[in-house]
Formats: C-alpha cells, structure tokens, sequence
C-alpha cells in the first residue's frame, strides 16, 4: 500500500491508509496501546486494542524513535489529537531503537540547556518546536526571494574565498589556498554591487562569514546573509522602500504557509506599516535628551539602550514595532556609504530597528570613481587590493544602494528565542565547530 | 517621468515614455545618430535627428557605458531591433564615461580570450551573452528548488566551516578557528542526511570547497552545489525518478521563463526522456567489449572515453542524451554508500551522463548505525570525527538517499562552454582569487 503523510490522513476517513515514519510516543493503559507516528509533516495517532496488533512493538526493548510503518483504519474521534486516528493496525518495524534519546522528544515543550539543545541537534531537532524554527528559516528564505523575484530581481552566488577582506581586515577569517593567503568573505558587498551594473537588480541568499571574537547571545561566526541591492534609486530611501515590502513578504509568506509552525512556538508576527516611520539619527539624538533626559549628542552611533527607548517611542508614537533611524555619522559606516549632499559628515544609510533592536543596516552607496577613489584615500586605504571592484565604476554605475538581513536575527526576534544559537541551524562559534 | 524597463517598451506605441541604463552604442550617420540603451533586461534603439536631441552626448568623448536617461516617443519601425525605437529624445546623462572598456560591449559576440573575459569579468558580464550565463544561473536555481517545493522538500542552510573533512582528508581548505584547525565543507553530505530525520525531504543551494589542485576545463575550486536528500525511498532507482523530474523542472523553467537568453547564447535544450535509461555498470564494460571491443572489464571506474561511448550508445539506442549508470564498485565510492544486497561489491549508486559525460553522482546510503560502524572501521576511519553525524543513526533513520548536481557543470554542458570558468560567476582556481 502506498504510503501517505501524516497531514494527509484526515482526508481518509472511513479508509485504510498507510504511514511511515518515527515512533514518537508509546502509551500502554490496560490492554489498550496508544502510539504516536510522526513524519516529516507532523503526527498522528494510531490505537492498538490488543497486543497482537502491535507487532514487533510487543517487544517493549523496542522504544521511541524507531521508524516504523503503520496500516490502519482512519477513524473520526473527538478526544484524538486533530480529531482523527488509527484503529486496527497492522505495525511494521523498519529500524528498531532501543537507546533512548538524549533529549525526551515526546514532550509538548522541549526541555533542555541550550548546550544540550545544540550539542544534540541532530536528534533534538526532531521536536516538533525544533523542528519549527527550521521550517521558519524556510520560509524566510522563500518569502524574501518571491517578493525580490516578484519585482524582476536576478538570484546570485557570489564567491565565499576572496583575496581580501571586505569592509575590514579585522575580524575575517584566514585561509590557506594553495599557499596563498585568502579569506572567507564577511559579505558579498562588493560583488552585489558590481553586478548591480550587470543585471540592476540583484539577490543572493549565502554564507557569510565574521571571525569576531564576541561570545555573547547575539553574535555568531557563520551565518547566513539575506542580501539586495539595485540601481538607480533616488536616495536611501528607494531602499527603505524596497526593504519594507521585503519584511512584508517575508511576514505574508511566513503567515498563509507556516501557521503551524507559528502556533506551535507560540510566534504572534508583527504587522509592518505600509510606510514604516522614520527619524534622523540627529533627531533621535535630540528627542532622547527631550524624553530620557539622557544627554547622548554628539555620540558617533546609538547604544543598545538608545535603540531601545527609540523603539519605545515608535510603538507609543506611531504603533509601529518597526523604526528607520537614518543618517548615521559617516564616520562609523564603510568607505562605500554614500554621504548626505546637504550634511556630509551624516550618510545615506538606516538601519531598521524591531522592537528596539537592529535588524537590518542599508544604504545607498557611492557610485562616482572618483568618489571611491577619494573615500579610500580618506579611510587610508590602498587602491589596490580594490581594483578588481573598482573596475565596474570606471564604466559607469548608476546610483545604486540595498541591505542585508541577518536571517538567524531575524528569526531570533520573531520568535522571541532568547540566543541566536537557537535559530542557527548548525551555529558556530568561540568554541561550537560540531555537529 | 517615471522610468520603464526596455522590455516594457513595446507596450507604449504612441507614447512619451523614459527608459534609463547604459549607453550600449552610439553610431552617428549623417546628422542622425542611432543610439542603444541598455538596462537590466534588455536594449532599445533610439533615434537622434539632430545634435540637439542628444543632449550632452553631443560632447563625443562621452562614450558608450555611460549612465543615462532617454526620454522620447516610441514608434513602430520594422527595421529597428525588435519592431520599435524611440524618437524626439531627450537625453541626460547621469554618469559620464570617457574610458573606452577593456573589451567591447556592444558587438554581437564577444571576442576575448577566457582570461581576459574572467579578469574583467565585473565589465565584461555587461555583454548580452555573458549576462544571459547569470541568468540561466538563476533560473536553474529557480528551477531545482521549485520541483523540490512542490514535492514538500524543505530547504536548508548548512554550515561551511566543519571540523573534519567529510569525504576525505585530502582536497580540503585548512583554516584557522581561532587558534583551532577546522576544514571549509567539501560538500553537506553529513547534515543533509541527519536532517532527513527531521524534515524527510531537504535539499539545499549553497557553495561547496575542494581543494583539488587539478587545472582543466572542468575544476573548480569552490561552486555551487545543488543537493537533495530524503528518505523512506525504496533503493536508489527512486532516487533517480527524482532526479529525472528534477532535471526536467530545470530545463522546463528555461524552457518557459529564460527564452531569451536560450536563444541569445544559441542553446538547444534537450529533451529529458519521460524514463530515462539505466545501465548497470558491470553490463556498461560488457557492452564495450562488445561494441566498442576494447575490455575494460574489471576496472573500479569508468573512463572518460567509456562514458563518451555509453553516452553515444544511449543516443543511439534510446535517442537519450541521458543515461542512468548504476552499481558502481563500492571500493570506488564513498564509505557511507548503500551495497547492492545482491551483490555487495556493487553498490545502489548512479552517475547521470549527459551526452556522455558526468553529470549527477548519487544513491543510497546505508542507514543503519552498525552498518556505519562496520563501514568505518572497513574504511580504516577512526569513530570520533563522526560522532555527532552517527549520532542520528543511533536514533533511528529510514532508508535514504540523494544526489549533487554541480551548478557550473550543468550550466557548462547545456550551454556547451568550451571551459567551466565560464559558467562560473567569478571562477576559483589554482590561481585565480579576483575578481
């Protein structure tokens, strides 16, 4: 009998089915077994009324976690999970175990440290609420591609071994290549720019790799960028534009497509403003001062704790979970930031603060050679290292800008996950290189 | 006025409309000068009937490349490219370019050696026929992971700095982790297998590393591996009925969304066979004795000659450009691969050949923990390094298996480049590490 998926049961009422998958629960009461079949998709209950029916599952040595293949009758029952289960089953045994997990996979919260959650993930990702945050990344993933592709982006892979590091020579990892020096790229900036000249609009979902020795809940060494960039913008906030329909996106597909993933952990989305509100870094300096009574004028950038009274005043001023800051000093943004004509010691860039927290950083970038030529000579930077990237400018590039989001931030503020590591599928840091 | 696309032109027949890009050529006849934009899409024909019309392009030195911004009326003309042209422009120039490119852009070839091309690859993928090798990139992107989405895969993102090298300890790029030795990832074997425990159906998109110092046409150092993996398969022929349709979703997806580019570059897509045929590998030796009587039977591999001579059979005896060899020697193949339980010096294992040449590796892999032990310790491979991998299989996992389809590689064989580099965005190599 072909097998169907879990999920798919409920469409069978009155029939024979079968399914295949993990024995995830078993309940004896009396003569009565109550097992839990869970698939790829999510599970289902199957009820053995006598002990024959179990099959090799008589043999109680043989636990959770088998792989197992299930015959029965699909039935309608009120008290059963979803509604629907199993009766009169014909069990199969595909792959005993007889170990029991490191982890009880069974429960309705998964209950470990996060050391244990991460050392063990290629088995406790099997919890449903594991489980979950994989299935989110996927449809992250998805959501920023259709909307991107939507509006005639071209997907690109960029290379990930490069001769020089990107925005700083701190900070990036060091490679042997055929005796050579090399690094692994920090961001794929100066390709998705270049290639910004080719095609105008670009995307690329990748790697990136940072070598910061921050051993906190926030950072990781290796993780996976969700970067745009386009041409001919009128300033930064073409972008600011651009990225509020991605965020949307990303929360419409996430929202009709993954549901269950959202209820299971327990994830209420925000919803995005169609025009998401804005303040200039000069100003939410002033208006902390006016509300905080926190003198921070004159700093070249905003603390955590900046960030967080400024999220406060979004929600309370405007209702919105979401807030540009733009303008940041050009002092603390890289070379290839695009300086404001009216005030050129502030830049055509923003970040995109959630709930009071950094989410995303963009801009418009410079797109004159001379100008790059200059700005290296101010940040006492060599040209060389730079020609290769330079050479797109030579021969014209429009105004042009985009962003990056971080996709394991992002989840990790969606879903409320109290460290990064939680949303990272395999994370490496200071000391994590395995699984 | 609000720019359109070139492609979006010849919807406006009648009307005052603005495209923007760059100057792809200027060609002045008598007092009329022929100009073409192009954009991130395509090119249009613009007409100047007098020196005024072109604005600041009347200061000759201001050539092609150029950023600029052509208003004008658009007008049937059956001589012009594409049926349409602009008159009565307007032009401004947003970027001024004097250098003339390394190459040139607006011949209907482009007529460069392959290091010239791959040097200046940020200019010289402006060409027509270079862009359309990124956009095909995209699109067989595209098309992999919509055949897989809509077969419930869900898409991963698995880690590229490993602790141990995953096929072998040779042909690996050694990096410092902070003070640690650790490996970039030869390929997600490891993860996208334990995730079957967890999602069934994965697949991912992302880069590969191997340190391989072979300098040929068809190796490169880092590419873009497409890979898929899932589970409850019946042995490795199910695996390659997914193949099939995956190779098929492809080519329908360039087929359908990137005609232009097809014709641009002159590719003839082939047709993949509703079955496509198998061989075994011990009756592909016979048959070359038989047919092309030389015996290469009891050799562990085939040749590239071999392959070219299966490939010209299958032509002729299926009219396939594909062929499925199966039962590979297991000494020949990785130690984590499925024995044929029939005969298990020959393993549930495949090539693809396309047109006589290898195309796709995969197959079944053991999914039992004792049979992982007994293949190490065959393979003289120490536990340790592995642990976290087997610590899945301990747990139970069903009968699986998948496949890897190199990027560049399809990208090379369809498109028919003379050289891998080609068909790769920006190419690593034994020497090669910029663009």
């Amino acid at each position: 009998m072909e097998r169907i998926h879990t999920v798919e049961v409920g469409a069978h009422i009155g029939e024979r089915i079968r399914v295949a998958g993990w024995l995830h629960s078993i309940r004896r009461l009396g003569g009565v077994s109550f097992l839990v079949i869970r698939d790829g998709w999510g599970t289902i209950q199957a009820v053995a009324e006598s002990e024959a029916e179990l099959g090799a599952l008589q043999d109680s040595s043989i636990g959770v976690e088998s792989v197992v293949a299930v015959e029965g009758l699909v039935v309608s029952q009120a008290q059963a999970p979803g509604g629907i289960e199993l009766h009169q089953l014909q069990v199969e045994v595909l792959v005993p175990v007889t170990e029991v997990p490191p982890v009880p996979l069974n429960k309705r919260k998964i209950t470990a440290s996060t050391g244990t959650l991460l050392d063990h993930a290629v088995v406790t990702y099997r919890h449903p609420a594991r489980r979950a945050v994989l299935r989110l990344a996927a449809g992250t993933m998805a959501g920023f591609r259709s909307t991107l592709t939507a509006r005639q982006f071209t997907e690109i892979q960029t290379p990930k071994i490069v001769a020089a590091a990107t925005e700083s020579g701190a900070n990036v990892f060091k490679l042997d290549y055929f005796g050579r020096p090399a690094f692994l790229a920090q961001s794929p900036q100066f390709y998705k720019q270049d290639l910004v000249g080719v095609l105008e609009r670009v995307f690329e979902v990748g790697p990136v790799f940072r070598a910061e020795p921050h051993d906190t809940t926030r950072h990781i060494n290796e993780y996976v960028s969700l970067d745009a960039e386009f041409g001919f913008i009128e300033n930064h906030f073409t972008v600011m534009a651009l990225l509020r329909d991605v965020i949307a996106g990303i929360l419409a597909t996430l929202n009709e497509q993954y549901h269950h993933e959202l209820e299971l952990l327990q994830v209420h989305l925000p919803t995005v403003p169609a025009q998401i509100p804005h303040i200039h870094f000069v100003e939410a300096q002033e208006l902390i001062l006016r509300r905080y009574h926190t003198d921070v004028r004159g700093e070249p950038d905003l603390s955590p704790q900046d960030e967080r009274w400024l999220g406060e005043w979004a929600r309370a001023e405007f209702g919105s979970d979401f807030l540009f800051v733009t303008g940041y000093p050009m002092s603390k943004r890289p070379f290839y930031t695009y300086p404001d004509p009216e005030r050129p010691a502030y830049s055509n860039s923003f970040d995109l603060l959630f709930r009071g927290t950094e989410l995303v950083t963009g801009g418009q970038r410079l797109h004159l050679y001379s100008d790059y030529l200059a700005a290296l000579e101010k940040a006492n930077l060599p040209v060389e290292p730079f020609e290769w990237y330079l050479e797109a400018f030579k021969y014209g590039m429009p105004p042009h800008g985009g962003f990056a989001i971080g996709l394991e931030r992002l989840l990790m503020q969606l879903t409320g996950a109290p460290n990064i590591r939680l949303t990272t599928t395999f994370p490496r840091d200071l000391t994590r290189l395995t699984p």
